[in-house]
């Protein structure tokens, strides 16, 4: 009852500040943004110090070294985040656009207008950079941030809160604005998830526990980020050299991220040509190959893929392969085994391009390129909280425009229906 | 386990009804809604035998005029379904447009493309009409549609189920795209709810009750709608005979609905002057009042507001009424009370009508008009499938656009990343 009271407070506290934040002038926020870069960089020993106690005690708790380097904080990465930061800062600000309006027969005239969200809640895991982007997307799309990373984070989490808040204050920003729940108690999620009416949408941001803990709990409304079962389809039509740049880049460029290949999954007939020099390439950069029995007969180094490889998101140097036997059994074994994330075909049949990309039912789908794309650096949105794989709100990299709702303004001289 | 079997079922039939509707031309779809319209006429007899089952069992059961009056059909109403889909059927087809697009600096196309969600599932009360609208809509929008409509109208839905899916599957509605839940078993809503990966969507339509239900139980994505206590605010520069015509009309032109008002405000600088007129015109309509204490001394016939009439949505001839001390303490009593649906204030003073319209939070907030409007026709949307009172997604009345995702299409020539 304690944690519920706390936590209640601080949304309460959070929603308060949106109420603000909502008609800060985007000069004041740029400002506030700024602030925050060059504080970051000015506190940078108390930051990394913190920093290395979670380290510590992360080493001391058996994390893996992938775990250990997503926590670490370093010069660079703290400057990564203060350039994040004036990035957002340059950033049009998205509040207030006025999307449509008209006036009516009756003379009532309407406006759509983009309002913040108010009260943006963000469950993330144990990684530092996470805060500071949140923190500074939802201030500049006027939403009061309300933040809960992983508890190994918990000490670099409230030293960059405290420097991000100090910053602000001084600046401008209303108290509340950005707050962190500061506890290692995983309740603390599940309260802030049922807190309708104060937190207005929920975002997580992590592996697929994360993701489905969140779904699973919130009555609040969520949207979802980022679980990537991303497949690449040689077709029978396809420049096999193309082909093999693009699935090479779409594994190994940075296999951790959710827009990386998962499945690769080859017409029969272009099977024999392509898939041997292709898996030798991706074993020399230390791919493990997982493959169908045609794989493991053109590739007697491929290990047999089990039923749950086709679902499993490895972020890893591993690969499942799989020989189709058309683009027919590509678009079932997409519908079957995909996350919605994002899709690529390989081919220069215009038909089956189409095709492709008509009924492939992802965020994003690709013809002759590299899944990596999906980003919001890449799309030109400048910056992205998360990148949706829901239907809901938004679908795909999420920026600015993605953390604000709408509202309807009507201006009327008497009229009544 | 055999219900939930059999939803599960219904699912998945659905979703792929889904992949087919997602392709479906605009002239076939439009096809289909005439047949339906010409059909549901043709079936009147069938349809009303059905209906009268249904009001016959809920006379036995004790149902009250109002609720049998909302399950009663009629030659009208059935006229009226029919105008509907044929409504439906000229308005334009959302699927297919592209809202966006550009070439990246490294030649790669995108291009944001309007889907359908995939399949809908729809919860709603025992109004046989929604069960016409929601398949209309979302067939018209190219979703499939999985309907739950309350068990006191259930032998009106299968009989309306039957002429729609027969009038459509004899002209290219694929088997699946509209089906019903035809159960009473309460059980099968929450089934339904938790179908993550078959229904995209959960829409619920009807009383604080159900929606509160849908909200705490779905972990499928939901869009809240409906529940309206909407204030109107008659500022100290108000045009006292302009207000008195908007609050009455707000009140009693149609108070069931959502976007009639259920709390007048009144500034304490004119409560003496317009109060004694305006709630007599209202008593005078057979609308009783619930004041506070200051109202009720300036009109002793008025009965003392309880706590709870602050925040009840009456549905009906019933109105509280507040006198406030300022604007602030209006825009107060709204974010306490209010439930974000349509909000009024009545002035003349520029500043109070852009700071109401600024801080209120709500989908539609009006100067100088009734709440009467927020609706999907009124807003010249053509038709509507509810009113989103949260601010994912949706936010306000719900047209064909609303029941819509997107994608992004990327076309390449080997770009790597």
């Amino acid at each position: 009852m304690e944690l519920e009271k706390q936590i209640r407070e601080q949304a309460q506290l959070a929603k308060q500040a949106a109420g603000q934040l909502a008609n800060l002038g985007t000069p004041v926020k740029n400002k506030i943004l700024l602030a925050m870069a060059d504080a970051l960089l000015d506190a940078r020993q108390l930051i990394l110090e913190a920093n290395q106690r979670d380290i510590q005690a992360g080493r001391k708790a058996g994390l893996s070294n992938a775990l250990l380097d997503r926590l670490l904080l370093t010069d660079n990465r703290l400057e990564a985040m203060a350039i994040g930061l004036r990035q957002v800062a340059a950033l049009p600000d998205p509040v207030g656009e006025v999307l449509s309006g008209q006036r009516l027969p009756n003379g009532l005239e309407i406006r759509k207008v983009r309002v913040p969200f108010g009260v943006v809640g963000m469950i993330y895991e144990a990684r530092p950079n996470v805060t500071v982007d949140a923190a500074a997307l939802c201030l500049k799309s006027g939403n009061a941030a309300l933040l809960r990373g992983g508890s190994e984070a918990l000490q670099s989490n409230i030293a960059l809160m405290q420097v991000l808040r100090q910053a602000g204050e001084t600046n401008g920003l209303p108290a509340g604005a950005i707050q962190l729940i500061e506890t290692t108690d995983r309740e603390a999620v599940k309260v802030m998830l049922r807190l309708n009416g104060l937190i207005d949408v929920a975002i997580p941001r992590g592996g697929a526990g994360l993701i489905r803990m969140v779904v699973e709990t919130s009555t609040v409304p969520v949207i979802e980020t980022g679980i990537g079962v991303c497949h690449t389809f040689v077709d029978a039509a396809a420049d096999l050299g193309m082909a093999q740049n693009i699935a090479f880049n779409a594994k190994v460029s940075r296999p951790g991220v959710c827009n990386a290949m998962e499945t690769l999954l080859v017409h029969k007939d272009v099977a024999e040509a392509f898939l041997p020099p292709m898996l030798s390439r991706l074993a020399a950069a230390e791919v493990e190959i997982r493959g169908c029995p045609v794989v493991c007969r053109l590739y007697p180094q491929a290990i047999e893929a089990a039923d749950e490889d086709w679902s499993t998101e490895y972020s890893d140097l591993i690969l499942s392969v799989r020989v189709v036997d058309s683009l027919e059994e590509a678009l079932a074994h997409i519908a079957a085994y995909g996350t919605r994330h994002s899709e690529a075909i390989v081919t220069n049949d215009y038909r089956a391009a189409k095709r492709f990309q008509q009924e492939v039912d992802a965020a994003a789908v690709y013809v002759n390129a590299s899944t990596r794309f999906t980003d919001g650096f890449e799309f030109g949105f400048g910056a992205e909280i998360g990148i949706s794989t829901q239907k809901l709100h938004a679908r795909g990299p999420m920026g600015l425009v993605e953390l604000t709702s709408i509202k309807y303004l009507v201006d009327g001289s008497g009229q009544i229906r």
